[in-house]
């Protein structure tokens, strides 16, 4: 079943311990976008600058990715600068341009309009309302959001989280959200604000999913479930880590004909898999790159990393 | 197979956000060998000062805890003071009174000496190796340590280091000890220090184990295992988390014939199930009032906690 993931397509300039790149093609449906296209059918909305051109979109034909859905705007793509410096785990902000996306009226094409999954990547929560409010037949909604739109913009956030089915966020936001430090009981508070399954990513650490009584069509709610991340020998930028982990688990869900507490566990497990790769190379090249032969074999060094049997 | 463990029995004064205690037995050898002692023989080596009374023996002899080795001293019991007010994963230290431990020179009674396993709280490595010494015939030897004894006693460490085959310690803890961020190349580091095998604990995380080619009698390095923790609804008391850790994992080692792949897995389950048991009641309450029973069925929770199928 085809994705539609609406978010930003941006450039980035990142400086980690690694190294620098500058302007370089990211942006959170972009990550997104490239991990779940090993999947399934992803199309994209967004909108881009005038410094969008052919070899950026080339990224995404390569990967087969609609980019109907990307509008050209006069001026300049969205633009992030970071590091991380002294702590992988955590991006310091420079800088940040929102530029074409100042002013963004998300439109989605016709031919969006029989997907089935719908990502809402971290944008501003009015937008992402929008994008949902213009396609109500999806069958699945999951999206991002960051501790920016927590803090300043609550009252537009939950009503955006009143139209999700999952959300995916990491332990700050998470705590942040709900106003609660303990994990347990802030996944409760923020289940009760729409979403009926909440991600937590964990960064180095995985991520665990939680559940209520509408996450499957099962009679007993199941205990939460963790899937690991993979120790690597070198992070050389974790920038996308997280949007790469949605795209992979979002993908394998949309690649299933069924939800099923098993097809949601290895759905956790392949976006693992995709966060990992994502932070072994600079931007999004290792995504580029990556075959569905060498996800898959990293699957099974992620089952092997947890598993008592 | 019987464990002996040194390290501190000891009086502690904890907050936290859901309470406050004062002078309660406590100490890294307690917390180790009232958790092992669900799985195997307990023997301790500690000494302890005057305040050390029948009530607190008691705790021992309820779960059949050898205490030969505990020797009276005159004067006071090793006494910690901290709290977890603004960070449950991470103690900040009021105060430390070595006490008797000053003074201490462990001796070994002849009835511990067919102990095949030894455990090597944490300490200072000169008592600690002054104990692995002593008992050369063991089969199995892990220890731990901890900040204090890494920055300012690393000579005496580091030959310590030598007589382990497992050392279990937080990630702070093994970044600082290699001197590497990496967390890969850190367990790499400490493992060419003398332990074939390495358990970093995570706190909420878990713990993961890195292996070499020493750590099991099979042809191929085993990648690393990661064993979860479980998300507690309240977290009351993390105090002795890592400690019960050890002693779940260690104790449940020691209960097999055998040290395979396999069993060093469930036996990081069980060092996960004990740590969470720690945690939520303050001080050892929890771990003097569990049962076997309560372990096993927590244990299943772990494996639905992380398991894909």
């Amino acid at each position: 079943m085809a994705i539609t993931v609406v978010g930003s397509v941006a450039f980035d300039t990142v400086e980690t311990p690694a190294g620098r790149y500058e302007r370089q093609l990211a942006g959170a449906a972009t990550y997104f976008s490239l991990a779940s296209s090993f999947f399934t059918d992803v199309r994209v909305i967004a909108v881009v600058g005038e410094d969008f051109g052919p070899e950026q979109e080339a990224v995404f034909k390569a990967r087969n990715i609609d980019t109907t859905g990307i509008e050209r705007a006069s001026g300049k793509s969205f633009f992030w600068e970071g590091s991380y410096l002294e702590n992988l785990n955590e991006a310091k902000t420079h800088n940040t341009e929102l530029n074409v996306f100042a002013t963004f009226n998300p439109q989605i094409p016709d031919s969006y309009r029989d997907s089935e999954f719908l990502f809402l990547a971290n944008i501003d929560p009015v937008l992402q309302r929008r994008v949902r409010e213009q396609m109500p037949d999806v069958k699945l909604v999951a999206g991002d959001t960051m501790n920016y739109w927590i803090k300043d913009h609550k009252p537009a956030l939950l009503e955006m989280l009143k139209g999700l089915d999952m959300l995916l966020i990491n332990d700050t936001e998470a705590r942040m959200l709900a106003g609660n430090n303990n994990l347990l009981q802030a996944a409760r508070g923020v289940i009760a604000m729409g979403p009926h399954t909440l991600i937590v990513k964990h960064g180095e650490y995985g991520a665990t999913a939680f559940f209520s009584e509408k996450s499957f069509a099962v009679e007993t709610v199941p205990h939460p479930f963790r899937a690991p991340a993979l120790p690597l020998e070198e992070v050389v930028d974790p920038t996308g880590a997280g949007d790469s982990f949605a795209g992979g688990f979002f993908g394998y869900l949309a690649s299933q004909g069924e939800m099923t507490p098993a097809v949601f566990r290895r759905a956790m497990f392949y976006g693992s898999v995709m966060g990992s790769y994502a932070c072994e190379r600079f931007g999004t090249e290792r995504l580029q790159q990556l075959t569905r032969e060498e996800i898959d074999k990293r699957f099974l060094i992620f089952r092997e990393l947890t598993h008592l049997d």
